[in-house]
């Protein structure tokens, strides 16, 4: 198996949890991507987890929205770290999300990353630099990655801002 | 096994759970109580609906705070009804225990109570009400249950207030 | 009468309400829907309950919006099993009538589902557990509902997610 | 009947609603105050609405906690003005009861004020400034509390603050 | 001058405002409208609600966004009644508004209508029902606004609901 | 006058403010504190304004809780910088405090600090700060403030923390 | 460099920022606006604070959205006034990036405007009325803007409101 | 250096950290402790994280209340994971902690776990568990304590319930 295993509630959740993915590729972290609900398929989470660890799997991303239950299940399963991404909800802004994955009790963590799009992004990121504890290539590809925002950013510093 | 299964989280939270428990006893319906917890102990949450399917359980209650999985959980693992209740948490005071166990995705469904005591306490006539409504000797004790709060507050409602 | 009443607030409900009753369809449970408000028409509450129970209606389903008052005032006059749904607001999205809905005090119980659509397709599903832990036709129906689920999960989990 | 008719669901609001007593005897406005309870006595509210129109009430002021519905419901059977008073609830510490009491659709309307006892205090001097609206007499009683209010800021104004 | 006197912050205002223009019209009471910013023209408050007092003005509806302080800062310069309507603000979406108008200190109160044109529309409604509780010809035309309510409720409520 | 004017809606609000003056008294700069309701007292505040522009006042620092409109309706009234300080409310804690200050409308700009004791300290910070753009003893001050601050921090950085 | 210096998070800010920049204009007050980020380019927060104090800037407004530590961070870096402008965020509309920037601990301030443009606008009102404080044409040149706005309201007071 | 370094804000954070120290040592990981500042010592922040990385630090632990800046700060100047505490504050609780926390921008990414005391027990266990994708000790001892946890539930599952 691949480095991080990236789970998602449903396949409706793909086009923020691919953020994570486009972050790993970027660092040069290799990924799998599954479908697993923690509420249509429970069965599954302990199969999954038990697949990740054998498959030396270091790092594993769960992105679900509303009543999230996803991370904190997988991480329920498993001594693998689990990070997880609050999927934007359709009333409440992903606001029921994020409390659903973070306000975890003593015993069973999740690392909680923004709601949306850029904690999806973030979430690659901090498996990259996760690994990148362990892996001075990775940690590389981290420090190469922030050098390049640094520098864009300064770049466009000077620049006359359009009025 | 008993008519209703009151299951929680952890053993700090029978203080707001036995409110289900004396709601139940007040009606005449026989409830049994187990502590089971989502996050320590994943793979006895199936085992505990399939007891209590067999068991020919009619209502599941289940209470859990924070980021509070344990009734969406059993709820996917069981075809009977389950009602929630959100046990105050320290620092949000309940609110992210409400958000995670009413705001189920479509296709698993949580019946979800007030936060705390209150809450507990509604569980315990909800899953009364569910059974009267197929067991006539039930019905007529919520009624009655019913009739004796009207009396109380009629009672009370001339009284002099206290100034 | 048929065995789950729906009841709604208001004709501009209907398009989140029906999702109760779609869902009841595919269970094979027969319902009933009908307009009726707490603040507009308070007198027929009463009526429609006292209707409800000759009728031997086993749940009732009732949403409401905003100040929603209706699941509540519905719980007040029956002993029947409510079931609320918070519809979505204009302008807090739902929050004001969840928490309308759902902290109800002492003695006078609604169980209460998500905000708007996945919520009303909830409160079918929910109405049709209960009925099933009487009814083993109507079990065997939300137990092949929920392996359809899984089997819709599993054949997708394995696809290619598309980039 | 008094000018003013106070209601309250539950005798333990007492200690709130009192305070709007306080403020019309301030004033001198004839108040009469009552425990009804919208879930647990619902028959009970248009009755009282009845009276109050027959008894020549000029403005009701309703006061309740969590999911409040005392203040709607009542506003619902009557054309009498009323005013809500959000009553501070154990978990949500009266957000709840304010949203219950405040979002009510349009064609039913409440008068809300602030939750606790500033808002029981205001409720009473609010119902003193409608009947001042057409008694000569009570607008003097208000237009003296008012200038008692801002004598009494003056007079501290200038005072050393203590260190 | 007219018997209710509509003031808003700003013209933006008016479409908000006009809903209790048009119920103050449906329910045959007079009314007048005019823009005075808290924050831009401080010094017109007074002298507004001096005219207001002078001119036999019997209710003041005030509406205002954001830290909307119009409401309460024309309570403070004047004995009349002052109902406060919430206008929905870009970001918070009237929450903001809400909490600004209603959580008004003991001794300075506003009777406040839901966010936005619901609440406007309220707002008409309420100083309606405060001059009729004077005027038998005002309560009469709340009466009959009421009835025609129920009835078109009624009306709808054994149709068939769209598929 | 001294350089900077305190202005509180209550005495009650003394606690509070008094953080602002002790902070001021730390970087020598003078003050001077009164009470001032914007409710109570309206037509003192366009006074007391005029009087801090004729004083030579350089900074107007207000606190006031719940419907906090002192702080903006100060900012209506002169062209001198008002900061603004949340005080803690009863029920909401001040958040209703914060959005009230916070989120005014264009064309009247009210800097708004921290909820509470920390927010009263800092405004008093933030008060010697922009006198310190004009000062350079004043400057000095915040500046030999700041070192102490990070001394403190630098001196118990590495010292055990206690088991 | 100029009196005012404007720093944003990133590019995307500028719509929002520039309302203030477009302010400073119309009081007459020079401004320098420029892109820093407080995650991306943490070792120019100093850098920037070092030249702008030598640059004889007076104030500095900072702009930033989500966990926006911008105005925080400058303001650990200098001792000149911070004002903080809370910019709009995707899910949580803005309410994360007001919490973070104004809830400051005690010894490091910054004065926070509303969420968005209008907060924009008035950061850079703000940071005239601190140096009007002493520089009288500038305080000049905001008395003119507010007695336009003043003017304005007026002018449209009266005018017939469409219906 | 060891392998888990923990910073938080000030002393008085301590007693909520120190549950990530306990947390560590019960699962055989070594950590150092240390206080820095944000607001107060922003210097120190680079020095600090470049430490971490020449002393072959693999996770690092932050927290802090408020608008907590240390955690997403610490991460700006570093390729190390960092893990953030939100501490609770004294008005909110913790809610403004934790979105200053966790709203992180795309670039820079920090893992926030819960609220107070169980989030940074759990920011001890994740920092554990990191380690122990590449430490199967450290795995066997995340095993070892999950078993422990579960056996407690267990043994303690068919206890009588004290009533």
């Amino acid at each position: 198996m691949a480095s991080v295993l990236i789970l998602m509630g449903s396949q409706s959740d793909w086009p923020t949890m691919q953020k994570a993915a486009l972050m790993l590729d970027e660092l040069g972290v290799d990924w799998e991507a599954k479908v697993a609900s923690a509420h249509r398929t429970p069965d599954l989470l302990k199969f999954h987890m038990e697949q990740a660890e054998a498959g030396d799997v270091k790092v594993v991303i769960a992105g679900a929205g509303g009543a999230a239950h996803l991370p904190g299940m997988l991480a329920a399963h498993t001594a693998l770290p689990v990070l997880g991404v609050p999927v934007s909800s359709k009333q409440l802004k992903g606001l029921d999300s994020l409390l659903s994955i973070v306000q975890m009790p003593k015993g069973v963590a999740v690392g909680t990353l923004a709601i949306g799009d850029a904690g999806a992004a973030n979430a690659g990121l901090l498996a990259a630099q996760i690994i990148g504890s362990f892996d001075s290539k990775v940690r590389e590809a981290v420090q190469t990655f922030r050098a390049k925002q640094r520098d864009k950013v300064m770049a466009n510093a000077d620049l006359e801002l359009p009025k």
